[in-house]
């Protein structure tokens, strides 16, 4: 796959995965990949002074995302940023309180606050962004594709409304009960903006998609299908029409949400599984209308060699070898990881993806 | 339903619901409808000067299981305890930290520490619980039923192992991996204790019995199946083996959790539904074998009422009429709802059931 300016693309297990096209082993990316397990991650992380300096800066977040590509031989970079670049480029003042996450300094609370949200000029204020994918697209030099992402409407809306991290998600769940309409609104001018975003990724290089939806797992079922799934339905509908981001394989990941079904017919090309899903009973009640991307629990990662091998191995063995199967955790990394077990991990799923295939 | 002390059930629509009878109307009981969002529990609970003393002393026990039954039309008690009682009888100091929740002071972490763990004497160290049910039983007087309960062993298991409450569950997911057979024996023991535990309520009193299984969801699928589903497996069979208990009803809830149709049939007679399922969904899945008890998104008693009487209608006609369903919320009520929500709820829910089995 050469494009105008970009050489040839040596790996392409991933995109050829995420088509359920034929692979000669499963291609393996980690959430988080780039991350605080990583003492180089650290160390750049401190000469940036801040995560926000971090992420803005192209340099430094091109830098993070090539970390741990150069330790391990993983089949696809995923840029680095935040989940909450689109709400921060739309005013709400986005900083990071030590210890406690994510806070908007005006959250979106009154119909005025959602009548002043506007869907923000990508170009200009999340230039940052598309700057660092043109950056690290170049960087990679085809050795592997490279993934944007955005979040969820539905999960930027729950930061947007709660200002910050919730445990109950009040707020927006009584927004979501109390003012339905207000709420349409607001998920309306979000799903238009992560579809620019987007599509903005894929014209600065990114060749695959992803959407986080982290929060649509706190949904009752048919707030789910309303308030998170019908976004990500628009989302997919307007990045098949964008002729930038037409051609790219799109995962769509809702943690801690039953309905697969759903999800599978939303127009995504692939659904990714957190790691309480039985990979059988998912490849069951999808079929083969998408590829599946999962899903070991991460806390694998923390126990001895033996058992990070056995559950790999019988992960892999849930999925069996068929077309269609992206090897990732079930969620991210965590930052107490030893990077050894990762690496171990890597090895074992690389040894028994081929196993499982034979010989060629 | 007399029994030799008692007087005859005057309200048995919980037990009929739970054997899948026809009843005129859906019953209604709430988890933690005894707890910190009543004024008259606070009230007792500063009487009583702790939880665990609340907890330990019979008629403080009694009172507040009581309480929310002189306020509101349920259809059920259930017994005012705590989930840990059982490993805290083991030895294992249970004690509160203030807004931190519940720690143990020997938390099980060795072979050693398994290896001296039993099966407590129920009627010299859990009397305080056995007494509380007999109480509450002789003071209901055959008003409506009342549930006796157990935390699950793998739930029990989680404070056990990781001390307290945890958010990665990462020392007992590394024992599950690391030890497999040392997690095996802890949950042996537990189980054996959580049926002792459950049999001695039933012959205390207590006319239907739940296990809830908090931290089921937190497992991937196949661990879930071996390690919190078996032992409920376990509890089914030793409990339909029991005198006491063989004829009771059996609610097993495990929170978070995809696989309905493998509780349903684990010899279990209702399942309980976090807010997350759709009960259409999950009655087509498990069919008739068991009945279903929830599933109301516990935030919807932070909305407005006109909020309130269309979840509570949306809910109710998403179960349907057919016999089988048990109403309450998809988790237990929390400290900051309003008294007045939670009555206008009930108030809707006998409308509405009500109507939807249309006149006599």
């Amino acid at each position: 796959m050469a494009t105008r300016d970009h050489p040839p693309l040596a790996n392409d297990r991933l995109l050829r995965a995420l088509r359920r096209q034929p692979v000669d082993r499963v291609p393996v990316w980690i959430m988080r990949q780039a991350g605080r397990y990583l003492p180089e991650y650290r160390a750049t992380r401190a000469r940036a002074g801040s995560f926000l300096n971090l992420m803005r800066t192209p340099e430094l977040a091109c830098e993070v995302t090539l970390q741990p590509l150069a330790r391990y031989p993983l089949d696809a970079a995923i840029l680095f940023s935040d989940i909450l670049t689109v709400p921060d480029a739309m005013g709400l003042g986005l900083h990071f309180v030590e210890g406690e996450g994510p806070r908007f300094a005006r959250p979106v609370r009154t119909a005025d606050d959602v009548a002043r949200l506007a869907v923000p000029d990508i170009d200009r204020d999340l230039r940052y962004v598309t700057d660092a994918v043109a950056l690290i697209r170049r960087e990679l030099a085809g050795r592997v594709p490279l993934i944007g992402f955005s979040g969820s409407p539905w999960t930027l809306a729950c930061y947007m409304v709660e200002g910050g991290g919730s445990e109950d998600f009040a707020r927006i769940k009584r927004l979501a009960l109390d003012e339905p309409a207000l709420l349409a609104r607001l998920l309306a001018v979000v799903t238009d903006a992560v579809v620019a975003y987007l599509a903005a990724q894929a014209a600065a290089g990114a060749q695959a998609l992803m959407v986080f939806d982290t929060w649509g797992g706190v949904l009752p079922a048919a707030q789910y299908r309303s308030l998170s799934l019908a976004p990500l339905v628009r989302i997919a509908a307007g990045l098949k029409a964008d002729p930038a981001s037409a051609r790219l394989p799109l995962v769509f990941f809702s943690k801690g949400v039953h309905q697969l079904e759903a999800i599978a017919a939303s127009g995504c090309d692939a659904v990714g599984l957190d790691w309480t899903h039985d990979p059988v009973d998912a490849r069951r009640r999808i079929g083969d209308r998408v590829a599946l991307q999962g899903n070991l629990d991460p806390a694998t990662l923390r126990a001895g060699s033996d058992a990070i091998r056995r559950a790999a191995r019988e992960c892999l063995d849930a999925f069996g070898p068929a077309p269609g199967h992206v090897f990732n955790l079930g969620h991210g990394i965590t930052p107490d990881i030893d990077p050894g077990h990762l690496g171990l991990l890597i090895e074992t799923i690389h040894e028994h993806s081929m196993a499982q295939r034979g010989p060629p």
